[in-house]
């Protein structure tokens, strides 16, 4: 036994040097911290177990960081497919890594899940908690190893992966080491006997009495390692945090984010769906959901009309010419749907991008100085070939429409179109009701880039002082640019505080290189012009999702499909409603009378659940005195109303945009 | 010789029997009568030379009718043919049938013609036209007719073709027969002697003389029988007509359309172009055009929705699938892009056609007869394969968008719909400046139709009243009718008389029974909807291009890109418009200021160019007295016109949408 000088590292304070004994681990460094449930040992993720070298700087790894929920969330999936095996004792392992908010664990059994037996395997791991099983790691030989699982096929099959891309490509490298083959011990706290095991990387919590909570999600097939020619595995989700109310909040959360999912109301709402017969990722909207669309489309283009864009329509579908000249089919061909053969050997691709054919625009005659800034903006449809399993309702589609604009400009002009541009997104975005933002500022990869380091470094700080500008936070995003320029991008907070990407400001360096772009400037030379994309939705059909979500689908009536809905309390109440739907309509508003047969409770219940912001009730009192009442959403009544004040108040709240 | 009957037919008079003696032939009937180039005899065309048998009933074939002026034009073929082997003895012979307005020729020569052989064949033609050479009908054994056309290989291969399917395809059963062979000799007049022959089916003129005007356009490259398999021939096109005035004006509309090209006015506007890199039959809309398109556009979804249309929006491609339920793929698989494989094994395809998507959107929940009629409207943009040879500029292309509706209505609303629809269009069509209409009503091919006949009855006497109720020509297309239904087409004339069709509304038995479309009647019962497809302009692209020759590229202001363009007679002017142009623009008009170097007399030829409706010129005294002089496209000019005057003037005529 001699002395080790360590030394251990917080983030809150100074590095702190200490001499301990041989045999000292890890643990013995942060006594009764109980919240420490690994260390980072010169970088490295260890188990606290581990026994401590001479030099070693040491972190501790608290269950509340990025690291920690990662470690809790990797144990929780061994005592998941501990409790299984213990339950289900033919199951065969899979993989089973922590991924955003929890983790999962494959099995190969002969038939899927039931939701009991997902009871059963939570009652199963809430036994194995409490018995405060350790983990205990091991370092094997691929011998030996193989001989331990020689029952585990798919472990076997890692074996023969370690240390390939294919074992990291797949998330396997959490469960397989580049290095040394190691595998973790579940062993009885008391009598050492061993419960389970697993090949794995590790590092994990020193025992299952520290997972404080969790809960089974929900089990969906999926391959073995992500592919259709291997066999079919069962999967079950499981969620875990630090505390027992991180658990509800989250619970909570998924609650009212599945309420809000757009997909589901879309279809209540009557606003679109995504046919089978058309085929995943491409939606077609429903007259109600048509109506917010056209809406969204004509506020934006009388916006970028305001704003000195000028409108370009171009075709879906182009010679293959084009996006060689592009480059796409260099570097995005992945992206691209599949060639279509015309004329007897002419490639046609589906445009995934706009840029290539508003080049042309800009290409089509000679232009100058005098032009400049050149503002191309259209509704652009493009498709990509997203991977079936990534596609996800109209947030992630095949199709979808970019508000697309290209400003084409003098270097000199580019600070300020960028500011302007900026600037016209967020107001854009308010205008729609989103108000928490950040910018990202995405900058050089130095591996990969087009274009002098100086014109990088100057379109960099230009992009950061605009962005600096708007007074909102400015995160960095160092290396994430595209090889051919850096990019602002605009993340916003939805109602339920979840951080969407809308609109990007991108610089471009390549494409009017590619294009060979001119324009005369005033001392009659040729000069390249500077490019900049941008889409301040992103995409339509991914800005109507965000916005479905965020208001739960109770739009601002500026938006709503139908802005108001007349509700007489009987029958002969119907003309009036109808004179004052007509007189709204002729101002602008859309606004119906529900003159069915149902009775006025069930018209209110029906009108309630389509989400419309204003019910205009009418009586006899209300006819005598020439009134109406309002009923708002949160079922609030104003009642005796002025029918010219009522309408009124219904284009104030439409002009203004606001929600109430 | 002995007696004959034979009955005389005109159209104008009752039939007259005449006897003849056996010999005579139809010339003889019509002594004088220089205008008769052939005859029909028992419904045939023949020779004038043609000998009268026993009980010929002959019509008198004039020349300036249809059949007259086939005749004309398909025997200068024949003179063209033979002054192009006089000057070119190795040209070997293709074919030369007669097409609208004119003939062709097609010959294998060594080099393309020049302009000036153009003028030579003219000059040899005229001498033949002279010689006043006779056409000889003589029926040949297909032995004898290889062994005198042994030095013509394209003949020989017509002769192998002759009566099969394949001849009359390619517009060559002009000039072979079904029956016997014939061959035309051109004999001198005096000598008799042969100048010339080709094998053809006939009937010709008597002789050359009988040419009054004729003239060589241009020449053009053409593959044999028209595929790109066969050697390339040269085609010579020319026109000929019954009279030199006729000549004359069929030459000025030829270059008064030329001047309205939409294709040349397009680039000379700066509104649109079909980039190479992009492919044939793909427009890209420039900013001027695309102002354009979109003032068009926003007029039309605002008049769809007066009318009661709802807004919906579908993608551009989808699975297979679809086109198989629609049956689109048995049936127009032709006209379709090629397919794109997904998803390993599944087909996509671009459509062609908006209405199976919106038949999903019908049929995406159950519908109620209280919904009727639904109206779903859509700027749909379509693609359709169209050969090369046949894509011309925006009016056949291969991508192009329908401002597209479907309508889904009870049979009893059917009228209804009809006659609304029907006005609308009308009303629309004319507020676009068209006037000149008639209707065009396909009715059933007995041999190809689906539904019941009393179905096809029922609905073709209600579109043949609605159409009546317009008090429009109403031009019968029996049998013109597609298998689904009957339809009426709006044609329209346009300012140099041409016709264009523009709308279609279209009844379909079809897609309802495919798609099993249904909605619940007030019975309670499960009904089939009536289906109506119909496009007000047809296309957007096509209107566009029909608008811009109809208008020579002189839009009226509420289209006009630029509505008026600020002339200042000097620099200190400029502010004065400027201003001016300002609150033009708060009034929604689209005006600019020219405040260039240009000297004043080259900016007003510069806008006069472009087109622009009104020039506003300012001077000195204008400054003084707060007014502005207006300048219109015909040069004359108002001057002194006070501002506050000026703008409201500008402002009415938009509205108004007039041309001034």
């Amino acid at each position: 036994m001699s002395d080790l000088r360590v030394i251990i590292n917080r983030d809150s304070a100074e590095p702190e040097e200490r001499v301990v004994t041989t045999g000292t681990t890890a643990a013995d460094l942060f006594p009764g911290e109980r919240s420490v449930v690994a260390a980072r040992v010169g970088g490295e993720l260890k188990d606290l177990a581990y026994a401590l070298a001479e030099g070693d700087e040491v972190e501790p790894v608290d269950i509340t960081s990025e690291d920690g929920l990662n470690i809790l969330r990797h144990s929780t999936a061994h005592v998941m497919a501990q409790a299984v095996q213990e339950l289900f004792p033919e199951a065969k392992l899979g993989i089973g890594p922590p991924v955003k908010d929890g983790f999962y664990y494959d099995f190969d059994v002969e038939k899927p899940f039931h939701p009991d037996d997902l009871k059963a395997i939570e009652k199963k791991m809430q036994e194995i908690q409490k018995r405060g099983q350790l983990f205990s790691r091991r370092v094997v030989s691929d011998e030996d190893a193989r001989e331990e699982l020689a029952a585990e096929p798919y472990k076997l099959e890692l074996i023969g992966l370690k240390g390939s891309s294919a074992a990291s490509e797949e998330g396997a490298d959490v469960e397989v080491g580049g290095g040394e083959l190691t595998i973790y011990d579940n062993l009885d706290a008391k009598t050492g006997e061993l419960c389970w095991k697993d090949l794995c990387r590790g590092p994990h919590l020193p025992s299952t009495r520290y997972i404080p909570a969790f809960k089974l999600m929900r089990n969906a097939a999926a391959y073995w390692r992500g592919s259709e020619k291997n066999p079919m595995l069962q999967r079950i989700y499981g969620t875990a945090w630090p505390t027992k109310d991180e658990l509800k909040a989250h619970l909570d959360f998924l609650e009212e984010a599945a309420k809000r999912d757009h997909r589901k109301l879309g279809s209540e709402l009557d606003l679109f769906s995504i046919p089978e017969q058309i085929g995943s990722g491409l939606a077609v909207f429903h007259p109600r959901g048509g109506i917010i669309r056209r809406v969204m489309e004509d506020y934006s283009r009388r916006r970028h009309e305001e704003e000195g864009y000028e409108f370009v329509y171009t075709p879906h579908a182009t010679k293959g010419t084009l996006f060689e000249t592009s480059g796409h089919l260099d570097w995005y061909a992945d992206g691209m749907y599949p060639p279509m053969q015309l004329d007897e050997g002419t490639d046609y691709y589906l445009k995934p991008m706009n840029c290539p054919m508003h080049n042309l625009i800009f290409d089509a005659r000679g232009r100058s100085y005098r032009e400049l800034p050149l503002r191309l903006f259209e509704f652009g449809t493009v498709y990509r070939y997203e991977k079936s399993g990534v596609v996800h309702g109209l947030t992630r589609a095949r199709g979808f429409t970019q508000d697309d604009a290209h400003i084409y400009c003098t270097k000199e002009q580019m600070a300020e179109e960028l500011d302007s541009t900026l600037t016209f997104v967020l107001n854009l975005l308010r205008d729609y009701g989103l108000t928490d933002f950040y910018l990202e500022l995405s900058t050089k990869d130095p591996e990969k880039y087009v274009g002098s380091d100086e014109t990088w470094d100057e379109a960099t700080e230009t992009l950061r002082k605009v962005a600096e500008k708007q007074g909102l936070p400015l995160v960095p995003d160092p290396g994430g640019a595209a090889f051919y320029g850096p990019k602002i991008s605009v993340q916003t907070k939805d109602a339920i505080g979840r951080s969407w990407q809308m609109s990007t400001v991108q610089l471009d360096f390549n494409l009017p290189e590619r294009f060979d772009l001119q324009y005369t400037a005033a001392d009659g030379s040729r000069q390249r012009p500077v490019m900049i994309h941008r889409a301040l939705f992103g995409s339509i059909e991914r800005f109507f999702a965000v916005l479905l979500e965020h208001y739960a689908g109770a739009f601002p009536a500026w938006l709503a499909p139908v802005q108001a809905v007349g509700i007489p309390v009987g029958d002969s109440h119907v003309p009036y409603l109808q004179e004052f739907a007509d007189e709204a309509k002729r101002r602008g508003l859309r606004v119906q009378v529900d003159a069915s047969s149902d009775r006025m409770q069930k018209k209110i219940r029906t009108h309630q659940k389509l989400k419309v912001p204003f019910m205009i009730i009418v009586g006899d009192e209300d006819m005598t005195n020439g009134t109406v009442s309002f009923r708002y959403r949160d079922g609030s009544q104003e009642n005796g109303v002025p029918r010219d004040i009522a309408l009124a108040k219904l284009v104030d709240v439409v002009e203004r945009r606001v929600q109430v």
